[in-house]
């Protein structure tokens, strides 16, 4: 058996989509003997309204697409969980798409979206993006534009970030406090936000702590893997430059550097402390277990729902609204790759 | 601005909206000035035929909805993303839904689905999923039903697999030859057939190798949680039951158990072999590193999408269509939880 549709209806009655469509939401503009014709052919075919005749009613579709730039990277896993969590409750549908970190394949992404009229857009962006065009496009077309993590400053809308400038001073100072004087840092890609801004993070806490900062010593990823951090490490070594300390921005890679130095027979923490970031699963039960900083994924997920709910809420009722930014506070989790004689 | 639909288009030149679709959509039963006025106007609004439009043309939505158990385990992450690559060149949208291992909730997200009008719903159970009614009307309804992983047997369908029986099977009889008499199974919720084949896996080698199956230590689980491994295993030493191997079929319940294991003086693996299942990412960073059974999630995704894409081809050409199943034969990763003196 086929769907049955509003143009099923129409056709079997001779009649247009749009009368079938008012007959069966109840407007009033419908002859009284159309509208029991087109009551009684429904009932008599099992049908019940689909998502695409009340799109025709209310403009609304009741889906919501989110971009992100990685599908297996439990930070955004753990985001789609908090955002999946709300969108349920709230009867929202959400089409889900990875960039893949191309500015160019997030761009068709964001028009696919568009054509399927979803109401709104969240968005994680891509390394390499820098036009904003298409995101331009999403708040032209009428649907709400949320970002989160990885976000454009000079594009408004509503957004979902943490403090990462604040999460690399942390990170840096924990390590600094720990008796740290050389500090490596494994920095993601040059034009990404985050990536700035943890960098400027360390950077900050290096000169307040009248350590010397060496451009040297910060090290910049494309792929932040396990391997990528191993050889970058390896190489790093082999310069033989004076180091004690390491903050990566991502945990992987720095699970990979651990590797590399235990291989040179560099013993973590005693003589280089490591710390990592987004306290992915299983960091816990490594050897020696990764200091790492922590990001409240599903909290920020439900918070970008929340957003986008206030948004169209708002827009709907026509009452006056503001974009906003929520800044979610980073937390230093300690344990045994940056303490000496550590004690669970 | 908000967005320009076929039902502006119709009242702003006071015509339905099915004469607007078909004059946007080239058919020939439209009046020719009617015609030009739909397109003259369309081109001055600078209107685009959206997703909704097409819908009531083609009766095909090009998106799919993928319903799992759990968002943030790894095998799934790894499904989903095999799943978005395919659809993504295909030009579907895939619609991500999480059952959180309850039907009831499994049942109503297949609803939700179904009013969307999606081409077809992909699925893995939840864990007590028993009644099979709502799949059966996913079959009706004329969209196509894909089970993988979590399968039941009696529902005809295409389906993707892994064979978890030789899963279960390789699994023990590896820790057999490597020495193990006794050895503990780990299995999940009772109904589950993932569980329900895994463990004839297990049951299958003790036997062969005439070793005595002993139910006390088979260890039901609902929650395979690095906590839940921890505490069961706990509670089994407890009982000083003989034994000198653990088969988990949860990576993470592994970890948790050899946490336990460390805490008692148990070594891992002189006193006690280990081998869990998944090969999440990390545990080839643990100490020891974690013996495993691999399955190819990415692939399982794309063969999902593929078996599809038969499926609805073959109907829309009306041509004769039946049933797969695809089973991916698990493959053993072998590592130093279960080998004595293991050398990489």
């Amino acid at each position: 058996m086929s769907k049955i549709t509003l143009t099923h209806l129409a056709k079997k009655l001779k009649i247009s989509v749009a009368t079938v469509s008012k007959a069966i939401n109840g407007y009033a503009d419908v002859n009284i003997e159309t509208k029991k014709k087109v009551l009684n052919l429904a009932k008599s075919l099992n049908f019940t309204p689909n998502a695409q005749a009340a799109f025709l009613r209310t403009k609304k579709t009741k889906v919501i697409g989110v971009i992100i730039p990685h599908i297996s990277h439990p930070f955004f896993s753990n985001i789609v969980k908090g955002i999946l969590n709300s969108a349920d409750k709230n009867g929202y549908l959400v089409i889900l798409l990875r960039s893949n970190e191309s500015y160019v394949h997030e761009k068709k992404l964001v028009e696919r979206l568009l054509k399927h009229n979803v109401d709104g857009i969240f968005i994680s962006l891509a390394h390499d993006t820098y036009d904003l065009s298409h995101l331009e496009e999403v708040k032209k077309s009428g649907a709400v534009l949320i970002q989160f993590d990885k976000i454009s400053k000079i594009l408004n809308s509503s957004k979902v970030v943490i403090d990462d400038r604040r999460a690399g001073y942390i990170a840096t100072e924990h390590l600094i406090k720990n008796g740290c004087k050389n500090i490596v840092h494994f920095r993601g890609p040059l034009l990404a936000q985050i990536s700035i801004d943890r960098f400027l993070g360390y950077k900050k806490a290096i000169e307040e702590y009248n350590l010397t900062f060496d451009k040297n010593k910060v090290i910049l990823f494309d792929h932040l893997t396990d391997q990528e951090g191993y050889r970058k490490m390896n190489e790093f070594i082999s310069k033989k430059i004076n180091f004690d300390g390491l903050f990566s921005i991502s945990d992987y890679a720095a699970t990979g550097a651990i590797e590399c130095l235990k291989k040179n027979n560099f013993h973590v923490p005693n003589d280089v402390k490591v710390i990592g970031f987004s306290n992915w699963i299983l960091t816990d039960k490594l050897t020696p277990s990764l200091t790492t900083i922590d990001h409240p994924g599903v909290l920020m997920g439900k918070t970008c729902f929340n957003l986008f709910l206030n948004e169209i809420t708002s827009k709907a009722k026509k009452v006056k609204f503001k974009y906003e930014k929520k800044t979610f506070t980073p937390k230093l989790i300690i344990r045994e790759s940056s303490v000496l004689n550590y004690q669970v």
